[in-house]
């Protein structure tokens, strides 16, 4: 089956304190897009301005990505810069250039809208909630989300909570929602706000997700060198939504696999700056290092 | 085979959000033996003051453990206390009384030198030296140490990690001590400063293993609620040598269940102050542990 993904899609100039790269292919959209792209048919939804680059719109098609929802307004394609500290894992943001991006609305291509999974990919939730609107017999709802829409649109996030199967957030975000010092304990708390599916992203520590069969501890690859982690998490949901989509045998069988898949691809989004080695990967890398996870994890 | 543990034995009065507790039985050398006991004799040694409770003896003999090589001098045992922060991550020292401690020199009673399995638990380096200097024929050799050491003693430290077979340390220290944001890097470099197998401990995200037969990811278990972490990483290397000196068919083929068995150990140790809930575990409850981490873990 088909994923639908709505998200950001984005020109990502990225400094790193090896080096610095300018106006990557970027955006949650983008990165959730590619990565799913290994295990099923994407639809992507978003808005880019005239000056979005023919040779991501290339990137896109050699994924098989079909973007008749992709918008093209008269204007400039969001523009994101960040600079990462030393240890790679704190970053700051250095401009932000909302372009076409700030008057987007999410516009669904008839074909799209019985799309049976849906990717609600790292937007406002004003805009997923629009997604949603749109959509008539979705089998799976997952949404992403940062800690911006917690500060600035929390009751729009909790009203979406109520609508979605699945919610992806970051260890200090999920403390932030729920002022809850415990992963474990922010969860419980999480599925009673909506919820079945909960995952807490980790970064290199992994994920953890807690579902109707209780927790999966789902390891992050073991990465000696990290690139730009910038994506990361869009391309863990990605790879887990686009391998739930397509595996045999029901949502709660696949959902461990799926989420290691997610890591792996996410491993390779980490190894280069924007998309440039996850776009290089081939389902035989991923197969091998999904391997290696499992025997890194045996006892 | 029975396992050797130095390290300090200590009074902890330690206060948390939620709670109070004064000289509860604390210090590397106690934590280590209580979880090592699990699985081996123990000898312990280590010297506490004429203060040290009776009942505290009695905790260490409910557990087997040999006490042929815990010295008892004039003075007052070695006192420490500290203060954790909500989230239960950081810690602040609010006291630190030396006592009998600062005259220190570890003893090895006869029948203690021969022992196969050895655990250097964190204490000054130049200790556990004059430890080593102590055995003949020790089949296994651990040390773990603290990010004070690598402060005031790094050459010592240094000397150390060529006479030991493993290193515990946790990913800050890691960090520390090689300079490396990476820990899988990170772990190479230590490999080159003498240790056959390196452990980094990461508290609740679990702890890497890298040895003969490449990186381990050893999870830990989740607790929705940790009372007092205090001795966590102290339990978690004493488990593993317990484990480890009894295990049937080498070191290699055992290392990974013996981490997992120390990481279990380590999650009781959470769930009370200082040593009252591990004391109160069974083996029956840590293979339950051990079983719900495989499945917790599977994919």
């Amino acid at each position: 089956m088909s994923v639908l993904i709505v998200g950001s899609t984005a020109l990502d100039s990225i400094k790193t304190p090896a080096a610095e790269n300018a106006r990557l292919l970027g955006g949650s959209a983008s990165h959730a897009a590619v990565a799913a792209s290994y295990f099923a048919p994407v639809k992507l939804v978003g808005v880019v301005g005239e000056d979005f680059p023919k040779k991501y719109i290339a990137l896109y098609r050699k994924h098989g990505v079909d973007l008749t929802g992709l918008q093209v307004e008269p204007g400039k394609t969001f523009h994101w810069s960040g600079e990462y500290e030393v240890n790679m894992n704190n970053r700051r943001t250095l401009l932000t250039e909302l372009g076409v991006f700030e008057r987007f609305t999410p516009h669904l291509p008839e074909g799209a809208k019985q799309t049976p999974f849906v990717l609600l990919a790292n937007i406002a939730p004003a805009l997923q909630h629009h997604v949603l609107d749109q959509m008539s017999r979705a089998k799976f709802v997952m949404a992403d989300t940062m800690d911006l829409w917690l500060n600035i649109a929390l009751d729009e996030l909790l009203r979406l909570l109520r609508r979605i199967d699945g919610f992806a957030l970051n260890d200090s975000e999920a403390h932030q929602l729920t002022k809850e010092d415990n992963v474990f304990a922010a969860m419980r708390k999480i599925h009673k706000l909506g919820p079945k599916y909960v995952i807490i992203k980790k970064g290199s520590h992994g994920s953890i997700l807690s579902g109707p069969q209780g927790f999966f501890l789902c390891p992050a690859y073991p990465l000696r060198k990290v690139v730009d982690p910038t994506g990361a998490g869009d391309s863990f949901v990605g790879g887990l939504m686009g391998y739930l989509s397509t595996a045999r045998g029901g949502i709660d069988a696949n959902f461990r696999k799926a989420m290691v898949h997610g890591s792996v691809v996410a491993s390779f989004c980490c190894e280069g700056f924007g998309l440039t080695r996850t776009t290089r990967a081939t389902k035989a890398d991923i197969a091998r290092r999904v391997k290696e996870l499992e025997a890194l994890t045996r006892f």
